[in-house]
């Protein structure tokens, strides 16, 4: 099967953790260990999130007082090369050596007047306090959200419109490569005159694309590169079991098979599972094939239908 | 025909610019607009430096208190992130849009006991007086090394030994791409029992790969993959217009067209034009083709033989 697989941001860097190299690193190999045995199966493009790292180097770039901090089509960048470079070596590390593991950088192209750029909701960098987030967000001009655990800094997070990078992705897979690509949701990029926001190529030509300061959402990505590459099983991995309708309340449990009309119009966390639901919702009903949302640790039982959450198309039996 | 093109650190920062994003995007675009007139005509693979952007994430790093700098390796992966895209999507602009450009992380081994470990000669970041230079290297740790216009933070170089990501970049030469790869000189990786030196991936297996602290020389990087991708030239693409022989005397004076013989024994400055030399030697004595270092803003004069330095066989004619 051709698999398209989201690793959660939380796959890579649990909220308690600090963002160093070797907490990464060691939830990284974590990662690639399960990774590896669907490889060893299936046909698999990998995708990850980036928001804790994108924040870091935000603040690393701020703190340095030489230079103006790069806008955040650069930073995500630099994060999609560092965890790409992480994420293939150990999964090469693990797959027999005739297996090629291919990291491309991927630019997604987005509306310039996608109504996100007025109103941020991406979360990205370290958890605060309230007080604290108060506090920088005054001194940065931040805005500011609060979250399950705090509160943290919120970007601009327009919809992805097209994966660029689209045929180098393909024709990769049609020789069995491991590829991993659109990391923290792909580059976003405008077509068009330099936008107000964003690095601003400032290329001539009046259909040329330029960066843009936002972070897209790597699920929402995610589900547009699945359904452009007529993937059969689009798996969302993260660090919960399953969806949960009433996440947190007595009532709270699990969704396991569920079809889309089940699932619309249910209210999830925003930043969280919302994406992911949506994310899974776009690709059931654009292709009628299976979508699951589960933790990374039981990804082979995802795969078989045995854990999850297991969206289904309306039609099916 | 194959090229295989080194876009010199100089091509995208100029040694009196900041390091701003907006000067990198500005000679990046500067640079795509030659690359793009080559790449119309021929299958093209470009590299490049990152000495500048590295130094600048590691001083960005180590400005910010809350977490521990991140090792060389990482923050290599992390420049060919960005410059990669940045190259990237000024070329895709100026070229037919059914042409593919895809940039790809590159690991390269390297040898765990290069002497090079003990021996730092890699410039990175930016230029200082000397008295700054020592200061500097005082207090962080740093080797340091006087070059042509002042002092600069030098870093382990080893030889690259072997390109990891070889067939995905053949794969995708294979359909004409454009493409982007081996950036920084690669991101250096040793294989066996974790080193003292890098950011060490922990893996279990003992011929596992991982990280390692240093900065391959892009040139000698180049060249071996030139090498092994059987490319018919190697372009050396730097803010020259030429190799010259005793540089900054009286009775300087720039090659044209040289054999290997009369290149080797020569001396060059160590860390920009002997590392040149040295893979223009290494990939024309492999091969018997034709190696050429000169001005990105002569390219094509340098394909067609008409400008730069050319490194002929030595039974060439």
């Amino acid at each position: 099967m051709k698999l398209v697989v989201a690793l959660g941001g939380n796959a890579l860097l649990r909220r308690d953790q600090p963002p160093t190299a070797e907490n990464q690193l060691a939830n990284i190999r974590r990662a690639a260990q399960q990774l590896a045995r669907v490889a060893a199966q299936h046909t698999v493009v990998l995708t990850h999130g980036n928001g804790p790292q994108v924040g870091l180097l935000a603040l690393q770039a701020e703190a340095y007082t030489g230079v103006e901090a790069y806008p955040l089509d650069v930073l995500g960048a630099q994060t999609d090369g560092m965890i790409g470079y992480l994420l293939e070596q150990e999964l090469a590390n693990l797959l027999p050596a005739a297996r090629v593991v291919a990291t491309l950088i991927t630019r997604v192209e987005v509306h310039a007047q996608d109504p996100a750029f007025q109103y941020p909701t991406k979360p990205i960098g370290p958890v605060y306090t309230q007080a604290e987030a108060e506090r920088l967000a005054a001194a940065k001009g931040w805005a500011i959200a609060p979250e399950r655990t705090g509160w943290r800094r919120v970007v601009a997070s327009p919809l992805p419109q097209r994966v660029l990078g689209l045929q180098a992705i393909a024709w990769l897979l049609e020789r069995n490569a491991v590829v991993i690509a659109a990391g923290g949701g792909g580059i976003p990029v405008v077509r068009g005159a330099p936008a107000a926001v964003g690095s601003g190529s400032g290329a001539e030509a009046a259909d040329a694309l330029q960066g843009v300061a936002a972070v897209i959402d790597k699920d929402l990505c995610t589900s547009l590169l699945a359904r452009e590459l007529q993937a059969d099983v689009l798996v969302i991995a993260t660090d919960v079991p399953a969806v949960y309708l009433d996440w947190g309340l007595p009532t709270q449990r699990a969704l396991g098979r569920v079809k889309p009309a089940e699932l619309a119009g249910q209210a999830f966390a925003a930043g969280s599972m919302a994406p992911k639901v949506a994310a899974a919702l776009a690709f059931v009903r654009a292709t009628g094939r299976r979508a699951v949302i589960g933790s990374l640790d039981h990804i082979e039982d995802l795969l078989a239908g045995q854990a999850g959450t297991q969206v289904v198309a309306d039609a099916a039996d």
